[in-house]
């Protein structure tokens, strides 16, 4: 049974023009999965009648309330006594937490400030839910039918009060039906392409919501979503997992957490490889994705960024004639480059990547976009790769550097055993 | 005079967990620059009845209301039809936006759907707002003292239309009074420190709101309003900025849309000089930002990521002797590298960067976060710089990419003249 709610996020820094509320996502993923719908959610001010009338009419639109933010100890917050006032309901000192927040203040050397004794005034009734990264609890309040979670706005303090002391609170009836979601990620497809891919998967499906996803240039993801209880659903989720994975094939790499780098550095490990990086156009975007998993300096030896042509013939030997005669973005220039950084470093791979970038340097033949990618391996194995992109500078960038993972998991992928 | 506003964003997508109602950021610094105060926004679904409550209710909240989303063809978009129908007005086809609709059509090569028609279909009485980049018009309603505005959700579409359409309607009265922006940007300094600094300034300057925001690891931003007109306020702004400037000094770099690898770069192209780089901890973090602006093919030569010892001795020059005594990361090793590095690439410039990026690595001499940059210039200049930062790897890394663009600008702005 899916019940309504609705989520309001108090602050009048959540009106001006650089701040949004994401809180809302998290709680909205949180309530979906224990079988709430949120149908409407809205930010408003530190204003007393403001806060009043939007917190009334939120409680008119759902059964179940969450409020984020207006809990701390200054004069604008005023979240407890706008929610108690509209209740009709008390403010109480609660010596039991007074003392708790003496201590806390304590414990990092300084006295509790006078101001912070109102975070003892509880509301009449509510259930008090203890917040271990900050001062400001959090209530749950029953009342007329109604269900009203009040919690602080700190994003870190919010999410570990929800899901600890919430959760618990709204599924005490046991383990609830709900949206479960997972999300699969490709690279080297388009939406469209993806779309064909997997349409007779989700129409064989059609019980479950299927979004495609741009995540980024050259990745695309899919969000699917199961409804049930947390073990039925990852049973459903796990299906439609392995029939989206026949549908899409290796370009289809990961999913949730997992990046391209991350399953990257996973297979070279796994294979006992070691890998090198000689980057034109990406300008170290390559290396610094490899270089964002901890642990990489176990295959990860190191790049050249060689932007000039003088970088390429000294640092990597590419030959004068080759960028000469075919221009810097060349496959051949590309595998000179991929050759020299793996010799250069005594790689088990090296990976090339030039390209023209833009907006300046195309062509007729060469236009903004073009991009070539090499592999060149200790084992006597060479790829290439050319790619006409489209799109900006930044993203022509971008889409190059998935490309060229992209490629090199191809390549391991498909390899398996040790160098 | 200042009159309030309210923004409600339609569309049943921005309830889900993975998308924000950005628009609403955009819309509050146009309404603002024009003398209006946001005082509430909202999410709300596609269906009808929850639709036009919220529309109400926004409606009762402030004398003007920013809708956006829900003018699309399809069923779901009803955003135009709940607002006529709470207003009591009709919907009438309009034979010009309907030809016009079909010419954009066939111009891409097609005929209109069917469905587009009722895009056709305006309310009666409405100023309609055309819509260069897309299909769906705008409109523009005065009722009963409130003024409603209707805007497409595609954000590109939605922005050129507020600018072009929206804002010569509401400020047709003349220049208005309004709040403007100014975003100065500061570097190598955290934000109580900053705060330290501008305090003397702000309190000199009540009037206007000044905000402290941290932007990034090692990046620091300052927001500063002023209310007037555009002039009056831009003259009000310059004084603050020149004022902010002295208090901050050089760590000041730049304003709104200036990043530092952009400041560098020009500091670069003015003095002639060319620049090379050597990174170890972060990886080509400080070589991709360089090349993000176009035309660093002008100054930045290339660079190298050396995160295997080996790499460093190979490809820079680094001396065994130097690793063994010192460590990869120290002083010495962090000026072997930008000295190699420039040499190698025949450079006015080198920079080295070597740190621990952490999880792992750490010692109680170097412990996670221990950084040590170097300049090393072919006219004989050295600089060296030892960070201890917080923070986790993502976060290390990006601070010392920000703190190696700042070491480099530093250099720059203190040395006129020409290599």
């Amino acid at each position: 049974m899916t019940r309504n709610a609705s989520i309001l996020a108090v602050g009048s820094e959540l009106l001006g023009t650089t701040r949004l509320d994401t809180n809302s996502l998290f709680l909205t993923g949180e309530l979906e999965a224990i079988g709430y719908r949120v149908v409407r959610k809205a930010c408003v001010g530190d204003g007393w009648r403001d806060l009043v009338t939007e917190l009334s009419f939120a409680l008119s639109r759902a059964p179940c309330l969450c409020v984020t933010g207006g809990l701390g100890p200054t004069e604008d917050d005023r979240t407890k006594e706008a929610v108690a006032a509209l209740l009709g309901l008390r403010l109480v000192r609660d010596e039991e937490i007074l003392d708790w927040l003496k201590k806390r203040f304590r414990k990092r050397g300084r006295e509790m400030p006078e101001v912070n004794a109102k975070q003892a005034d509880v509301i009449e009734g509510a259930v008090v839910l203890s917040n271990r990264r900050g001062t400001a609890p959090g209530y749950l309040i029953e009342s007329d039918g109604k269900t009203i979670v009040l919690l602080p706005g700190v994003p870190w303090e919010m999410k570990a009060l929800f899901t600890e002391s919430v959760v618990p609170h709204l599924t005490s009836g046991g383990a609830p039906s709900g949206i479960h979601r997972r999300v699969l990620k490709v690279v080297g497809l388009g939406e469209s392409a993806v779309e064909e891919l997997v349409r007779p998967v989700y129409e064989a499906h059609r019980d479950h919501e299927v979004t495609i996803l741009a995540s980024g240039p050259g990745e695309v993801q899919l969000h699917v979503s199961a409804r049930g209880t947390p073990g039925e659903a990852q049973k459903e989720l796990d299906i439609l997992e392995a029939d989206f994975r026949s549908a899409v094939g290796p370009a289809l790499f990961g999913r949730d957490d997992e990046t391209l780098e991350g399953v990257v550095g996973n297979l070279l490990k796994n294979r006992g490889l070691t890998m090198a990086v000689a980057e034109s156009c990406t300008g170290g975007m390559v290396a610094s994705r490899i270089t964002e998993i901890a642990g990489s300096s176990a295959y990860f030896l190191g790049g050249a960024v060689t932007y000039a042509d003088g970088a390429k013939i000294e640092v990597l030997g590419v030959s004068t004639a080759t960028l000469e005669s075919h221009g810097a973005v060349s496959e051949e220039v590309a595998r000179e480059m991929a050759a020299g950084v793996r010799r250069r470093l005594g790689a088990s791979v090296g990976l090339g990547v030039t390209g023209v970038a833009g907006p300046g340097g195309g062509t007729p033949e060469k236009p903004v976009g073009t991009v070539h990618l090499a592999i060149d391996a200790a084992d006597g194995t060479r790829r290439h790769e050319r790619l006409v992109l489209p799109g900006d500078r930044s993203m022509v960038r971008r889409w190059t550097t998935s490309a060229a993972l992209a490629l090199i998991r191809g390549w391991l992928t498909e390899r398996g055993g040790i160098h």
